[in-house]
């Protein structure tokens, strides 16, 4: 999964956000952010956007981790909901391939936030399309 | 449209992203930001994720401009299409509220990049629902 | 779940497409229909309509399990991912509620297709928002 | 556009449904049917599954009509919104494409309902991802 490390890494904004790659395996990512006050929207919870950038990562990547040698992955669209207001010490996103492609790969992500006793709340969740280009 | 200044100045993260709200009337929203490295995905275009934070910020305000005072807005979810690569000076998310509601509004955002010869081209469009909140 | 039976028969068009509830139980909903040249589209396949008012309608009354008598359930919007064509004799879909609310219930359905041999194959999912309204 | 007609005419469904070709040239497309009992949701109004058949086939036929000869459209994905109650005598989902593609056309469409007087209410809203194939 090194060339998942190395295209995570080359995106400027997962290093402004603070962004982890906290797990890559073959079809599955997962981006963690601890909280910070960079990181939220007007009432102090994570941002719509930084759950959906993380989301959007975590799909992204399971989907490279399963294109062949050379490939780049783009994002073609996406759709997040948000279950419920995301408060809490840290945000995790959990991607997974539901149908990997040669042009398309069909992705999810559920994005939890963990409270400072350690419960996860699912928060938010996104269906996504991927497409690997040359 | 002091309230919708008020809360978006209140987001850490439009600070933290360089985000500025260039125009606010009633039902209307423009968000834009400058080209910069921490914006970046892993192919130097602004980051899908950037795009989308501009274009939640574009349709939520653009709905809390109808709502009565002392509502606050969330994203119910939206759906965001990836058009073009998004390479470009600027980039500017433009909001419209489809159809306002007592609980739910209905939003649109179209993004835009500018070159560095004044052309715009569509590279992203949103599908959005917001709530008020009370 | 009476309730749910007597709605699901009240759709004139669950009717038309010859529908058939096939499970409800709180927070959960199966609905199939054997395959037919009336629910074809253009190549012979299902048509990506009928397995959207199939999947629409197994998160609507998953939901609907959930409200409080009185209540009716809308749909607010839903998006679709088309995973692999849909070829075979039964389409499934199984709705479940994500997260409950009084306002606003976040649903999701995934769609199979059976072949002659009985083997099931996921064709495509949905990620929906449905509300109670009194 | 002998080829969207002959496209459109070969759907099992739209003929099951009633549903007509009103318009069709390149990138645009206009899908219509008249009320009818069997188009019914719980509450008598167009089902949604109605006004998403007809979004989409206008979504897929707009984006037909720009693609080479001797190519299909499938639907990869796509979002609708239900913005109002669909109650009136006719339901009309207009379709143009927002960005056409080598292997991916972005389409959108607009669902109108027509009441006795004539006036027109915009009812749901669509955002699609078309794909052509061999």
């Amino acid at each position: 999964m090194l060339r998942v490390e190395a295209r995570f890494a080359a995106q400027g904004l997962a290093t402004h956000l603070g962004l982890r790659l906290a797990q890559s395996e073959p079809g599955h990512c997962v981006i963690e952010v601890p909280f910070g006050a960079h990181l939220t929207q007007h009432v102090g919870y994570f941002h719509a956007g930084v759950l959906t950038t993380m989301a959007d990562n975590a799909c992204g990547f399971a989907a490279l981790s399963l294109m062949p040698e050379g490939q780049e992955v783009l994002s073609v669209e996406f759709k997040m909901s948000f279950l419920r207001p995301a408060a809490g010490m840290l945000a995790r996103a959990t991607g997974r391939v539901l149908k990997p492609g040669k042009t398309l790969s069909f992705c999810a992500a559920d994005v939890h936030v963990v409270d400072e006793l350690g419960r996860e709340v699912l928060v938010a969740t996104m269906l996504a399309t991927m497409m690997g280009v040359a």
